[in-house]
């Protein structure tokens, strides 16, 4: 059993899966927990992550994690190599200790401006994980008991050897001047660009262009735009712009999906 | 921070958006909510409101709110006009706080019988906001440090001026006798009408017609009729009367969607 | 008010519904259990078993309850019978207490080997229920007051008569040598047999027939056969065979449902 944290410092751990919520997997990972750290809370943070779609995870985490106490345990487990040779790892950090398979999911989160990574950790110490391990199921076996026992106070050297050159994700090539991306879609259909409002000169005069469509003004807010119109807009993760058709779901209407290409024309 | 409850009445928060479950903001507002009360305990009401869908989340929120403890804080984000005039209010009744934007998505609860409002407070004070409050997040940057303060324990005096005259939903005129409204259709399809078995004298002989369809009796329970047959009974929801088909959805069955009216026959 | 637990056994609730996540039952019955016992931590395994689907909620409960801690209550509520005759029961095991509608839904976990069942009561003391039990919906009214007061220390022999006989799920027959069936289809479209590796000799040497497909080989792992081939292997739960497409979803490939038989050709 892990040794308990000081009482101030209550253990959470926030899990992020694509298991969806019809089955019995996301129940078993907080079985373990429970088990190991009794006095952990766990949040969930998204079991609907499409299948094996690592860009969606990465952009949940990179939402969400910097509200959490520094002190918070972040699992994720969207881990299409699980049973090959790809690591499991553990990332202690200035805001919060990472616990997954090293395939870039976390690396949204680790170019956070401000972020420190202090220290990475291959999860191979068989003390930390369930007694058999299966083929399949890792999140339950290696990545739930991990963030446990962490939650606890186990310090993550005790987990393995150091993990070096960390997997990164890549979005692919957009390395024109005036090309963006979308990097995620969200529940109402607003797309999100992997540029900020500081990447761009003039942010409020730039206009986007999907296809035939130009989207004019950086406005203020929805309320700045009839209903049904589309608005580019400084949105609420860590000030990424996104586009958003008022009343309406804007990646439907455009025909637009993760990973596409947006034109700026700056102001 | 806010001052610690007494353990005898641990924090209990509720949450209830639009949000849907597959990005990070139900993950971001409970980061908020963990950061400012450590020793709440938040539990999800639904985040599967339909996007914008006030009614529906009115109905949630009056189906399940009077079954917790009366110091628990309950916490609604469906929020179209976002960024706009609209208010931001916390309210004190006799069973429950309640925090979220002024639109009406509280009217049924304080529609209860045998509920009392003590109190409704503007949330204008900027100390129990986050440092940067966005324009299109309101649920993390305003209502999750809301509830999360007052379910440790600051007053709502403190949140800024009184609210008065609060926004009611409006569900559409239905002032003949003889008709009434669906207000609510549920996951398996049943039908939640806008009247009580104790509006109607003789209940149990009255009639309901959807369409050209007669649902004759006021059966006691799903047992009581043949299986694809419909039923109206007394509901699990303060007696709200509501049209089922047995082992089948009466909404899709019946081509009924929210609002619509239905003709009581009375017996 | 059940008596408090010590602390080191933190009460622990999970809970599995059909009831979806849009309405307000599932937040009601986690409601009545905060009111009932303060402490409790409630960890919801699924509320997306399709509606009155027992199979699958017993499928759910088998695959995680193992993971939890003995003194665990878990609590079911897929209840095709509620406003029936059929019984509410409580049962106490050697690895956890199980409450709800005895139709079969428990099966799965109760041929568990190792699994001892200790005692098994009838929910008829009133004084265990919500003051007024509808018709409809003794989730709330029955099955939640009682994992509560259970989770709280309650002992089983207060709730009502010892049930005897209790009902279990029949899966229809397979008595063929070399049939097996298609007991669960997870969240990836993976396929979950009836029958273990520990069943069949030489299980690795064994072919699956699904119509004219032939799944040749019992792989190790997803890694070992391309993307889009079909491979049977020992799954994670209780050792299973499971029949999944890498990267695929195996039961949409192959257009297998719930209950379907596929043919075994041991080796």
């Amino acid at each position: 059993m892990a040794p308990q944290p000081r009482q101030e410092t209550r253990p959470i751990i926030t899990l992020t899966t694509d298991f969806g919520q019809q089955d019995g997997y996301v129940g078993s990972m907080k079985g373990v927990m429970m088990s190991i750290c009794p006095t952990a809370t766990v949040i969930d943070l998204s079991h609907e992550i499409p299948p094996q779609n690592l860009s969606a995870a990465a952009f949940v985490l990179y939402q969400a994690f910097s509200y959490y106490p520094p002190h918070t345990v972040h699992c994720v487990v969207v881990d299409p190599g699980v049973g090959s040779k790809r690591r499991a790892i553990a990332v202690r950090t200035s805001h919060g200790l990472f616990v997954g398979p090293d395939n870039g999911v976390f690396s949204l989160v680790f170019s956070t401006s401000g972020l420190n990574v202090f220290e990475a950790v291959t999860l191979t110490n068989s003390k930390y994980q369930l007694p058999a391990v299966s083929a399949t199921f890792h999140g339950r076996d290696i990545f739930a008991p991990a963030a446990a026992h962490l939650a606890g106070g186990v310090p993550p050297g005790k987990f393995g050897p150091p993990a070096i050159n960390l997997v990164r994700l890549d979005y692919g090539p957009s390395d024109e001047n005036d090309l963006c991306r979308v990097i995620h879609i969200d529940h109402f259909g607003n797309l999100i660009l992997d540029i900020t409002v500081h990447d761009i000169e003039n942010a409020e005069q730039a206009t986007f262009s999907v296809g035939q469509t130009v989207i004019r003004s950086l406005s203020h807010t929805f309320a700045d735009v009839k209903e049904g119109e589309f608005v580019a807009y400084a949105g609420s993760t860590w000030d990424h712009i996104e586009i958003a058709m008022r009343n309406g779901n804007a990646a439907r209407e455009l025909g637009v999906k993760l990973g596409d290409l947006v034109r700026v024309k700056r102001g």
